[in-house]
């Protein structure tokens, strides 16, 4: 891992030789702006699961690249068909990394069955359908956030005041982003926003990025402390939710940032609508409802000493740190992808805006 | 300010020379252990608004005896009638410290009102009676804490899982303290209870006080952030809420800390109990419903600065920091103080416990 000091135009990038990966640490925002260039398979493996990179649609493309460049370290001296096996191995071993959201399997698959399909040609060309892959998924992710953002944006009006837990923004994804995407259009049509920013404990996603990215975009927001929601909402400050998503199951459940169902609860019991946000890549359409997503526990830690100066409780005291929650659909006012606004009742309206042919097009 | 090594038996005391109030800093707790020597009228007002002391009837208790120092550092050349004049000043500048819990000014009321009862008596006297009025809302206290402890625990079941919000222990009463009291009183009598920490938002109070104190008490917990007290409680972990209060509106609303009405949705959203401990003094009979309870905000830098080892959100960031929030009473499940166990609804079980006697006795 070595650092560079210039700005890309994207948080995720290859490096102009090829052979590395560039990425903005997101551990180090706000306070410090700092692209490492990752080449090895374990340093790929521990940039996602420290959340140097993080947000379901950032790490499925951040994966891609990942998976084009194990690929090709691993191509001297091997037959195409131990490539594929290699390629497997990758797969899961990059997989493995975070369990949570869908998006990091589903692109891994993605890249997998395309180097497959090219089982009898020659090495170089699928590894230059890799990286072909790689860079299309990238460019898909700015094509859907547009899309995201610009039906989200129908379900706001100028001068709304919302509330967004975690970061699904920019840096979650490409550009836009997803629950922040309709704000930064909408920003761009000069349409005026505010925004209540939970701080989002325990790795203050909400503080670090969220603000940051607010900032950047010219839309005033508040930092709050996530159990002041129901604070705020009571005091009419707030006139919708906007979220991203993990993983969103075929009965609408949705798997996103821990403390996500505690404010759907809120909101749903001061009656303010609560909308998720999120490329179709997230619906898992195997998955038939959230008790099927695996929730991802990590480590004490997190709670106790990160980000702290000292420790908050004493080393003997046992945390628990579940990383996702589950949102049930009941609780949830739409969905949003770059395929347009799903509201209840989700299995229906979710298999007419993906129809079976869809979805054995996207498993 | 100066510190002093030893242990006390007590968090808040006079010092042996009657001259100091001694306190635990509980803002250092639980990695540092310190006790404060306080002498100045400005010392006294920083240590309340600065939470070294905290916890609605622990400050009611510390301006008692604040109270009476201040008093007796003026009596040297004063006439009993200027006394009451400065008492009536000190009694202003000490309430002025922190707004929402209403045991501060009943307990300066109750002195105040002691010193203006002997207006025509010498100083020695007044100053002799102020010092027993410290005592007896010390000893007051720790008897109310024990039978608020016993009444809660009728609403616990041996091998109970509970949840609790901010510190109602202990440090912010004296012993047993309120909302922790009928777990360390059943703790005593053999009972096994186990207790979600919500680690308590911004201050820590969670993190750094409850799980200090249940650790101490031998009461098996676990810390969790904040927001995910949902998630716990959809996983059937918790049978029941605990929480304190700084002050109870005559219809049953409770001013609690920051995040608790958001316990109380979750709660009522989980069909899970929710009780409320504190006091009688903490019930505002004044007071009609809870819009009328004022929210005290507190600095920025407590949400974005304090505890961390860098800021989480850039200097440019404006932050929100209210420190408390108001329940309403069709969330809470029972409201239990010293004289019983109040449930709703609330203005005509709380007026049975409180008859209009009482209420004119005690304002």
């Amino acid at each position: 891992m070595s650092t560079r000091s210039h700005l890309h135009s994207e948080n995720i990038a290859l490096s102009p030789d090829g052979r590395a990966l560039c990425i903005l640490d997101q551990t180090l925002l706000p306070t410090e702006t700092r692209y490492l260039q990752l080449a090895r398979a374990e340093e790929f493996y521990e940039a996602i699961a420290s959340l140097r990179v993080r947000g379901a649609p950032a790490i499925g493309i951040f994966a891609a690249y990942a998976f084009y460049l194990m690929a090709k370290q691993n191509s001297n001296t091997l037959s195409s068909a131990d490539l594929l096996a290699r390629c497997q191995a990758h797969r899961d071993y990059l997989n493995a990394a975070r369990p949570t959201a869908v998006n990091l399997s589903k692109m891994l698959d993605r890249c997998l069955c395309r180097a497959q399909g090219l089982s009898d040609h020659p090495i170089p060309v699928i590894l230059s359908a890799l990286r072909e892959e790689a860079l299309s998924i990238q460019q898909e992710d700015i094509a859907m956030c547009e899309a995201i953002s610009a039906h989200g944006l129908t379900l706001l009006q100028d001068g709304d005041s919302v509330i967004t837990h975690c970061n699904a923004g920019p840096l979650a994804t490409s550009r836009y982003g997803t629950a922040l995407g309709p704000l930064i259009l909408g920003r761009e049509h000069g349409l005026a926003f505010h925004v209540f920013c939970d701080e989002t404990r325990p790795l203050l996603q909400g503080a670090r990025l969220t603000t940051y990215e607010l900032q950047k975009a010219g839309i005033p927001c508040t930092l709050i402390c996530d159990n002041m929601a129901s604070l705020v909402m009571q005091e009419g400050k707030v006139s919708a939710c906007l979220v991203g998503c993990d993983r969103v199951a075929r009965n609408g459940d949705v798997a996103n940032k821990i403390g996500t169902s505690g404010l759907a609860i809120l909101a749903n019991y001061y009656n303010i609508p609560f909308y998720v946000l999120g490329p179709s890549s997230t619906i898992d359409f195997s998955c038939p409802d959230g008790s099927h997503i695996p929730i991802e526990l990590r480590p004490e830690a997190e709670i106790k000493e990160l980000f702290f100066e000292k420790p908050s409780a004493l080393a003997e005291v046992r945390c628990y740190n579940p990383a996702f929650d589950v949102t049930p659909a009941a609780l949830i006012s739409a969905i949003v992808t770059e395929r347009g606004i799903s509201y209840p009742p989700f299995p229906d309206s979710l298999s007419t805006l993906y129809p079976a042919e869809y979805q054995e097009g996207h498993p």
